[in-house]
């Protein structure tokens, strides 16, 4: 089959088309023909750093997939050839990448893909999806009538989350850089957009809570950025961040009595528990979908498998927005 | 009344004797004549510094409090006079404290004294096991079934927080520094005790959860101690910290995927909101008291409330086993 290799880490140029045996599943494994995969930032500092979460070399990086069952492993129950499926559930340590014709994998990582979406939209929605659910209600458990605020709500996992905490019944306030990107997020069902360069948490705050601070706080951004969520907080608030942060003053967390959740959605990949609970978020997610609560945004730049190593140059400008998504099959 | 005024920040001496009025309680309050006390560090904190919670001067503190209901204001209900109550309930930023004869308080933060404990031992109990209760059950939702490592398993909210874990079915290992203090998280219910002077983390996942780690980690201690919370938490797993922590580094919550809850009990006295639920845990406690699973440990000194400035250098020594408790009533 064709893939994309990496023979060592480095630029987006370390990607290159490469052949490799066809995989066959083992018991309790499926292979999926990969129709199509959206690149994460996760997939490029892999790329780049080789740290961390990183596949052995030679590897094919690629976490999200969309694609149809080609064969599958004995005891598996659940799927047959044929099922359109999408899934988180390749490219770091362990696991082959979805930049590929062909993916095996575990099959508790996939669920059927939401037929209302293109394979495109599909491969888009997983690692965004399961980070912003897995935040928002296994961690902060968002109830309806609850104020959400989410840092960059046009961004991958930022837009998943305004949906998400819209269709839980939340009051959402998203921040945007740009009258563009506030009108995307207002269009994906945010209460109220700020501008987080023009004013201050405590202004937002203010203006949208009553003073009283935002019950769940959903930071996409890292960093600095940290202290501005524990600043838009509500008195004994979650905050949920998914970007690993040094040299934090926790003082604010104690002040308000704030819960900090850290999510990290690829250890059930890494570890091998808990997968089961990804396939059950996908199929929620796909009923949410169903319902039009949720759809993925989709950068229009269209790449093919061979040019991945674009695709991720695209991702790393920050020029993107949407989720960039790589055509595989056809 | 007798009270014990400060009228500046600074060492034990400030505590000093005087008189006020009787107070008489306003629309839903209630006054409560004190039978006794105990000193917690956040009170010697406020004394010492002034800063955050403090109380304007001059000031009468203390929190903690066991007594007799005295007299109610108007539209109180569920308490008549001479009911015995015990509560956090006084002595930080407006409101008057509970080293005096009586204390006016909110009657939300109340509950009846469990009959079987002293006036001593029920003024032991609430603020440490409020916090405790929140850390554990509001926050971290601990189940049966589960590990809980609790730092300094007989500090203050250690002694307590083993206890409420071991009653919740809990698997529970406390850190202990000393032979008798290991002994004495034992007889408190400890599963296992572990010397984190002697051994690491790594050694107590290794040895009490299969290398799994806890799933839920109380820190008690704060500073440095929180990277070590990290470092013993299971994949997933749940922080409790009660203490300010400045420049942590939260790789460790990434890579493990950690929820930190940071409690801080003082907030509904502070901000007049939740207080109905610290009523509703001390109820509870009162029932797991009955049901001899929960005591609280006293240090065997004792004090007169013209002592208080002895019982602040007591608790400020460090050397006191058990909480430090004040007679005030007779």
């Amino acid at each position: 089959m064709r893939v994309i290799e990496i023979k060592s880490f480095g630029g987006p140029e370390v990607l290159k088309p490469a052949e490799r045996p066809d995989p066959s599943p083992g018991p309790g494994e499926v292979v999926v023909r990969v129709m199509a995969t959206s690149v994460n930032p996760v997939d490029t500092k892999i790329r780049r750093t080789g740290r961390g979460v990183a596949p052995a070399l030679p590897a094919v990086l690629g976490a999200d997939v969309a694609g149809i069952v080609e064969s599958v492993g004995e005891g598996v129950a659940g799927f047959v050839p044929g099922d359109e499926v999408y899934g988180c559930a390749g490219g770091v340590r362990g696991m082959s990448g979805a930049l590929a014709e062909y993916l095996l994998t575990d099959p508790a990582l996939l669920a059927s893909r939401p037929p209302q979406l293109s394979w495109r939209e599909a491969a888009a929605l997983p690692l965004v999806t399961i980070t912003a659910w897995e935040g928002l209600f296994d961690r902060a458990r968002v109830k309806a009538g609850q104020s959400v605020l989410v840092f960059a709500g046009t961004g991958g996992v930022g837009h998943i989350a305004v949906q998400l905490a819209k269709a839980a019944g939340a009051k959402v306030v998203a921040t945007a850089s740009s009258p563009d990107k506030a009108e995307l997020a207002r269009s994906l069902g945010a209460d109220a957009v700020v501008d987080h360069r023009a004013s201050e948490p405590a202004d937002w705050a203010a203006e949208h809570t009553g003073g009283k601070g935002f019950d769940v706080v959903f930071d996409t951004v890292g960093n600095a950025n940290l202290d501005r969520a524990f600043a838009a907080a509500a008195l004994n608030g979650q905050v949920v961040s998914i970007v690993t942060q040094q040299a934090v003053d926790l003082t604010p967390m104690h002040v308000k009595g704030l819960s900090l959740h850290v999510v990290f959605m690829l250890i059930p990949m890494l570890h091998g528990i808990g997968r089961e609970r990804h396939g059950t978020i996908l199929r929620e997610a796909a009923s949410l979908v169903a319902a039009g609560k949720l759809r993925p945004l989709l950068d229009p730049t269209r790449f093919a498998l061979e040019q991945a190593a674009d695709a991720h140059r695209w991702l790393e400008s920050g020029t993107a927005v949407g989720k960039v998504v790589i055509d595989v099959g056809t």
